[in-house]
């Protein structure tokens, strides 16, 4: 249903080199011929099939992106925005999801090399040296997001712990006693990559050490942390909880409103991703916001550079920024 | 990281002919020889490798997925399981999304059989005898879901009709004196394929006509359908909003919190899809839900039939229940 070179040709009555030649703006071609087929050639709709171009050059002209789910709409957004970019570039996209699963991703990782992609985006769950050797034994152009995985790879993401260390601070000055933290399990350590989860520990950590709050850190690493609210004596004490992430945050508020606990009047509450569905949630959810676009954006420029020969930055944190909602 | 036949064949001391009889249950092995082996690649974790497999085949083992946006929580729901079915069976998934604009989905299709798939799940926004005519070209397995496109592909799909009478007839049980019902752009037909919008319209009108409610359909069918809410002097009248997604039924939540309109004590709301996040929204919304997993796994399914040359539906609708929320 596109116009084709070919046909743009037999339609202007001249041959595919001078085609080339017009809409590639090389030299060999009179100017009024030029002109006249970049004018036909708009009329026409032609687009460039970069598809076709890239698949001569030996290219496969597809990443593959590695990610956890897209249940959490982080994710969702992120590869949304990654398909439109790869798509600008003329790239197409592999989508594999581990749902966490370590084998699975090893799997997926084997099985995108053998499909000879030129590139992948990857939120790893795997991590540590041998993980590392393994990655570059496949020798693709790779970015990782999320979680680093070692200096051999591109990173682009996040001032994890400087965003969790913000939300404390913020959080120290609405007169809060106690600050829990609810985190994904801190016990896949050693078999799992938690970089980002250990990052935003630290942050809560050093963070609350700047604040004045008597507490210890109560850190609620668990699967079953919503069980675990259960013992903390919400109302006792002035309690805000603070979380790794918005999709935590939503299943606390729900706890919550099922125990008659009131956000923020009882208890405080905020987030982390900014994920769209927020904007629909009552009360509003204070959370970090940070550019997942300009993440995903990045993910695809990072690939496209290594492709190309060009150089690029070991590491990339984006800005984040604290978005006051109505739940603290 | 996973063991090949190759490396069992050599730890076991036999031939690949020799592995490969005793993993696909062929003769010409002593049944010793093939328990050994067997033995020793469940203690190794083999597992086949499809991908390999089917490149031996000549196939590509891949799907493409041409869907509209992946922030409409359904179509991520629906990816995923997509992804997950067909990573069962070997497959991989390119995802491709279209955001409506029917000249991408053209170019969308023209690159996923340039790149040899092997299937494509479709939600059609192009439609008429021209497109059908050209993925017929197409020479690949289609299956369409969302919007049908001719009897020359099979069909997955929901009742939309009868979905949306159910919702009419119980929104009539609950007193309310009008329905205004909000849908998609309709002034699309022509140009787009607005199938499942048009069954879902014709259901609202066919379900009117049951009550005894004494109002013309009132049908909000534009981009602008917000403001045109401003319009209808919401509180005059005991008003029900029936959305034809969820996602609409957000946004006229947020409308009417916004003017201080009481959801269901001014106003009645209820959507279609029952898509994730509602568990996160008060009031709980009323929705119609159906088996998205179902959906994406008979997609899979279809797919796989046809490229095993067997016979498949020509159109399967799924069951949709109707759930009550606390918002009518």
């Amino acid at each position: 249903m596109r116009i084709t070179t070919t046909e743009l040709a037999e339609i202007c009555g001249v041959s595919i080199g001078t085609i080339d030649r017009a809409l590639h703006n090389r030299p060999g071609i009179k100017s009024e011929t030029k002109e006249k087929i970049l004018k036909m050639a708009k009329e026409l709709g032609y687009r460039p099939h970069l598809l076709a171009r890239g698949l001569k050059q030996g290219k496969t002209m597809t990443f593959g992106v590695v990610v956890f789910d897209l249940a959490n709409q982080f994710f969702a957004h992120l590869v949304e925005e990654i398909e439109e970019r790869a798509k600008d570039a003329g790239y197409f996209v592999y989508l594999t999801i581990t749902e966490g699963n370590i084998e699975e991703e090893l799997d997926y990782l084997d099985s995108l090399s053998s499909l000879n992609v030129d590139g992948i985006i990857l939120d790893p769950i795997n991590g540590g040296a041998k993980f590392s050797q393994y990655l570059k034994s496949l020798k693709t152009p790779i970015v990782t997001i999320g979680n680093r995985v070692s200096k051999a790879f591109p990173f682009i993401g996040v001032k994890d712990r400087q965003a969790i260390k913000d939300a404390v601070a913020f959080i120290a000055t609405k007169g809060y006693q106690r600050i829990v933290y609810v985190s994904p399990p801190l016990s896949y350590k050693g078999t799992e990559n938690i970089y980002s989860v250990e990052e935003r520990l630290a942050g809560y950590k050093e963070g609350l050490k700047e604040t004045e709050m008597p507490h210890k850190p109560i850190v609620i690493g668990e699967k079953a942390y919503i069980e675990k609210l259960d013992t903390l004596k919400l109302r006792e004490e002035r309690t805000a909880i603070l979380c790794s992430s918005d999709i935590y945050a939503l299943e606390v508020l729900n706890y919550l409103r099922a125990k008659n606990i009131a956000v923020p009047d009882d208890v405080g509450l905020m987030g982390f991703d900014d994920i769209q569905v927020l904007k629909y949630v009552t009360p509003p959810l204070s959370t970090i916001a940070y550019p997942i676009e300009e993440l995903g954006r990045k993910s695809v420029a990072c690939l496209l550079s290594q492709i190309n020969n060009e150089p690029v930055a070991p590491i990339e944190l984006l800005d984040h920024r604290l978005i006051e909602g109505a739940s603290l």
